[in-house]
């Protein structure tokens, strides 16, 4: 790729975004469109937009985001989203400040030097960019110096600005904790690996004897889960047949207004997806069913409540204090029984997890780790099989009716040549899912952290196959036999092949933002299927509702993906800094446009309390150790006889990844007292915080009835205290 | 050494035993000696022995030790001494079991089999023993099978006797935590690194309101830590000049026993130890000496007590529910201020600790442990440059006073022979101490974790360098080379060398059960130390009681040298099956002897309710992972075809370990709330709890006087409701 060809992929790339972003001006003025431009701000029961831009411009969102703050931020969208900008200001900020000094200190540097002629830094004769990087230095020169310094100064940056966000961010947990408002998840705990009950007292009895014990003020109930998978599918069977009883009295509605003044009454036929039995009347039809299946599920929770009370139960505490206390604290001297963790808010709680015990997830986790292991390592393999099981001969026999089509010479070609990507590109669009499924088979109480998890996996993945696989890419194969020979030399191998790929990345980086952050901004593509939906599919509002809410920010996946970027830009920084306004632009547009989307479009599923945290600063802090090591290996590569002083550098990272977690860490697992204690603004309604942990399917609108067996019902005094 | 000698040093070793056994029997019945062979039962007020062994038999001890239960040896002398006995029987039963199987399996299979000629398991000619070992098998032999079921049955029973061992240790903790009794140490908790003060505060009145608010019901008062050190000296240097002034009255009242009724009033020269100076009447000079130094003390008490408050403090609870909770709770948002643990006995706090700061604590760490590594690696070249620097030669010309000795020559070579010896020796001897003056450096808090600190480190000194250096020993530079092309080879060579030192740790095992025990039990140099001192020195009560009050059982050195057996006899019971017996009369006689002194010699110096376990546990494993990686060697250097199905037993190995740690090791760090929630005897006097910390330098008779700055006084109501 020479400049005129980079210069034009990234000027096009810059003109689909500036097209994106007026698509979004036009589009998003259209009051019928509010619902998807502005779904959190409506759900929310505030105006689309703040009276003060009511007469809208291009730039406009621009504007709103940058007068937004943080405290904006929290109240419209929580301290998880706070944090997400609290990452991107920190990468922000370290690769300006880094490029301040990078930029007039290296460019003239490598510029004026005469570099070893045989060396590129990219594949092509990409000669013009070349003379701006490090490998214009020639081998030796006392200029690879002012590189060292480079070096250090990126990760003293990094360092600084990482302390500072960390404790901004432990700040903003702090501040979500102590918030006078009323959290059910702040009054409970979640205790689990409960041993075997005495013969003679039921696991509610148990648990509730056992916790008045040891907190005898402030212990309020407890909750017992259950297994209720069966009144779970009742309950959704229920819900399914009322929401179909609503579609058919809506389409009847509908009938009777076009006309007919007492209508068609809407049948269907009952079994198979319609396709089979009599016509039947449909509100009819299911009105019954919902009868019958109310009974059903009444009978069916009374037996869970009873009879399926597990090995675990939520606990509530009548103070926030004692509730952070007792999730701290061992209960039981086998540390394997009554193991207690904060409770999760509700809406995330897992319930299928919360059985499992002990050793069981342990193993799981093991497993779990091995799979990703094994995933991340060697994904192309089973890639590679399936790819070349789907050639076209095979599938011709698989498949004898596409015969006709693989006939055409040119669909031919087209499709053998994209078959292995298709597989490639499916099995990555899978894979976020799939690492989140296998998160939370792991155990994990809560989907924050299962989220957490994934997302952890998904940015090894990302490093080791996009960075290191596409890097040493072809090297690699053709220098196998050198590594075979010792292992040692991947670090000079990795080093020598960073300056070739650095176009391709710089080309990655432009167009992953202007293109997806154009995308993103401007919504088309939910905005078309809410527009077919409304069209076709929907007639009641709750329908409706449902096609234009919006999910969450999904960070699982979006933080890798940034990370990766952070990772690039790191390694790039110093080989071939005209990468850091890139880096710049990337952070800083995405800060823009995800401001706009956190403020209006997404509503967060589950709030962490900033719990990501730890997390990224991990990841942030081994992006800039493998910097470092690369640098090393690079600088050797150079034959730069000072080498050796770029060796304390990891060791640095590594001390102050490890002050970092003795100093911030144990606040973000639990709950600091000093936090905990802050008052609250009005007495909490612990009935209220009780109900607002029993599943949805489990709620039942009649008053407790003191059956003191169940395991939702409050246990009388006389039980209390034997 | 060829089998004759070998059993002519063994006959002889139990020879010694033997007769340091009558000596015990002889010397201990003398009622004179009771105060040598009895301490611990004399200080704790009862008879030397029960009246149902009150004829003595050379064997009654043995008797005694036999019929005394844990509960015995846990009211005698604690649970640390009980958690003793434990790793013995445990070590024990492991060496019982496993040589149950091995001896009648593998010494028949070995002596059947026509070995190698050229390998020996001894360096000389010790081809009888030799025939018992696993160097007579021949190499691919099948016969080798039968040797890694050994591998795996000693691995299997190890894993078995070490579980049941944790959970039966971890209900003696229990049991002694949920004791009825009133130990203050339950009722407190030590903070560390509080931040500082708010100007208008004293740091008293910001701990007491600091935790006043996070537990308002069960604050009791705290006690802020100071830094007495000046007052500490002036309080030694009074009660050294009372104990002189009550030598001097005995020596008076002697005088005048003796014949002269109105006596002579000792005199002394109160300079210079007594050199110089004019004589003056002893207990006049002190007396008036007392006086002052009370006025003194009293003053600086004062000084200390209001201006020398540093940033910890004991923090009282009026329950022990309070306090384990307290100890295992976050208090403040930033881990590294308002640190928690569960307050140490008050007799084993090292105050100097308690004042150094957190990341001072992290640094003392890393530099310990550092300085440990570098001990434990290269121990040999300060003592190879020292006994360099000593040679007589040189020593010659620094002391010339020692010509005149050095002239004769048998002395001569005596002392060229030993001095590097000596050094070593003296080195070897002062290791221990050093180690534990090391691990006070780190900031540890208390003496009992202290010493369990000091003792891993010696616990790997010794393995390390008696193991591994006697083992490889010579062979090490001779194969120098071969090492240096490769470090993997490091296994087989120490496999290889593994049995030509048998018989040499045969020698060592057996020489330091015979002689070491009889020493021990029969107590001699205390014995004739304590006679000099009552002859010689001591006039009054006081001093009598202090020259034969014993020290306790210094667990510190010996659990690493117990371990460090266990580790050889492990190491060697597969190869050379008949170290077995051995490694069982070592620990049999250990438990013997030392179930005798713990009964009624040692009086322990501190307690820690077992919290010893969790170390010896991790130490037995590492021992195990040693002997099975060198296994895995050895069956390597006998080419044997199936030597991989050995792999697995370190992983499994890890894995106990992990879950060991994962079940049991929590609740010997905290202590658990169902633990602590038993009901005490009665209520208890929190006056009591709380003066018993008071180091005894800083106790003043008086009643507290209401200064509230103080660190001591308790706060008055109205400063707390601030």
């Amino acid at each position: 790729m020479d400049l005129s060809s980079f210069l034009t992929s990234l000027a096009t790339s810059c003109i689909i975004f500036l097209l994106l972003m007026l698509l979004f001006f036009w589009l998003s003025n259209k009051p019928g469109n509010n619902v998807v431009y502005y779904p959190n701000r409506i759900l929310k029961g505030l105006e689309p937009y703040d009276a003060m831009y009511k007469t809208r411009y291009p730039f406009t969102w621009i504007q709103e985001a940058f007068s937004s703050t943080e405290k904006d931020v929290i109240s419209i969208s929580g301290v998880d989203s706070a944090v997400y900008f609290v990452f991107l200001a920190t990468a922000l900020g370290i690769l300006v400040v880094s490029g301040l000094v990078l930029l007039p200190l290296l460019l003239p540097l490598a510029l004026t030097d005469k570099g070893k002629s045989n060396q590129t830094t990219s594949k092509g004769t990409f000669t013009d960019l070349d003379k701006l990087s490090m490998g214009n230095i020639k081998e030796k020169s006392d200029r690879l110096w002012a590189f060292v310094f480079a070096v250090y100064w990126v990760s003293v940056v990094t360092y600084y600005l990482l302390w500072r966000a960390y404790g901004h961010v432990s700040e903003l947990r702090a501040a979500a904790l102590m918030s006078p408002e009323v959290k059910p998840e702040q009054f409970a705990i979640l205790v689990r690996d409960i041993p075997a009950p005495p013969v003679d007292q039921t696991r509610k009895k148990q648990v509730d004897s056992y916790f008045r014990a040891l907190y005898p003020d402030t212990f309020f109930r407890s909750m017992v889960v259950t297994d209720y998978g069966k009144v779970n599918v009742i309950w959704k069977e229920l819900e399914g047949y009322k929401k179909k009883v609503a579609h058919a009295e809506a389409v009847y509605a509908e009938y009777k207004e076009k006309g007919k003044p007492e209508g068609t009454r809407p049948k269907n036929r009952p079994r198979c997806c319609g396709l089979i039995g009599a016509k039947v009347d449909t509100i009819e039809y299911y009105t019954e069913k919902i009868d019958e299946l109310t009974t059903k599920l009444e009978a069916e929770q009374k037996v869970v409540l009873r009879e399926k009370q597990q090995a675990s139960a939520f606990v509530f505490f009548k103070s926030r204090l004692s509730a952070a206390s007792a999730a701290q604290n061992l209960h039981a001297r086998m540390v394997d029984t009554w193991t207690v963790v904060n409770a999760p808010e509700p809406r995330q709680v897992i319930w299928d997890n919360l059985t499992k015990q002990f050793y069981s997830r342990q193993i799981r986790q093991y497993i779990v780790h091995s799979i990703v292991f094994l995933t991340i390592a060697f994904y192309m393999i089973p890639i590679g099989l399936v790819s070349a099981f789907t050639t076209l001969e095979n599938l011709k026999k698989l498949l004898p009716f596409i015969k006709p089509w693989v006939k055409k010479k040119a669909l031919r070609t087209v499709l053998e040549a994209y078959l292995p990507q298709l597989a490639l590109l499916v099995f990555l669009s899978l894979l976020p899912k799939l690492l989140l499924v296998l998160s939370k088979a792991e155990g994990i109480p809560s989907e924050s952290h299962a989220a957490r998890a994934a997302s952890g996996k998904y940015f090894y993945f990302s490093v080791f196959n996009v960075f290191i696989g596409v890097t040493l890419g072809g090297t690699l194969f053709s220098t196998f036999k050198t590594i075979q020979k010792s292992p040692d030399d991947i670090i000079p191998l990795l080093a020598s092949s960073l300056p070739g790929n650095a176009t391709f990345f710089l080309t990655f980086v432009a167009l992953k933002f202007f293109v997806g952050y154009g995308l993103e901004l401007s919504r088309i593509i939910p905005l078309i299927i809410f527009h077919l939906k409304r069209k076709y599919l929907c007639k009641t509002e709750a329908e409706l509702k449902e096609a234009w809410t919006p999910g969450d920010l999904n960070y699982g996946t979006r933080i890798p993906s940034d990370l990766l970027i952070l990772t690039i830009v790191f390694c790039y920084c110093v080989i071939a800094p005209i990468i850091i306004p890139f880096g710049v632009v990337y952070f800083g547009v995405g800060w823009l446009v995800f401001r706009n989307q956190v403020l209006k479009v997404f509503v967060p599923s589950y709030e962490s309390y900033g719990q990501m945290w730890p997390h990224i600063h991990t990841r942030i802090v081994a992006a800039l150790i493998l910097f470092q090591v690369t640098m090393f290996g690079y600088f050797g590569v150079n034959k730069f006889y000072y080498t050796p002083v770029l060796i304390p550098l990891p060791f640095l990272s590594l001390i102050f990844a490890y002050i970092c977690s003795k100093k911030f860490y144990r606040a973000f697992h639990d709950t600091a007292l000093e936090v905990a204690r802050e008052d609250l603004k009005e007495e909490p309604n612990m009935e209220v915080v009780f109900k607002s942990f029993i599943p949805p399917s489990l709620a039942t609108e009649k008053a407790d009835d003191d059956q003191s067996e169940d395991a939702l019902s409050p246990i009388s005094r006389s039980v209390s205290s034997a």
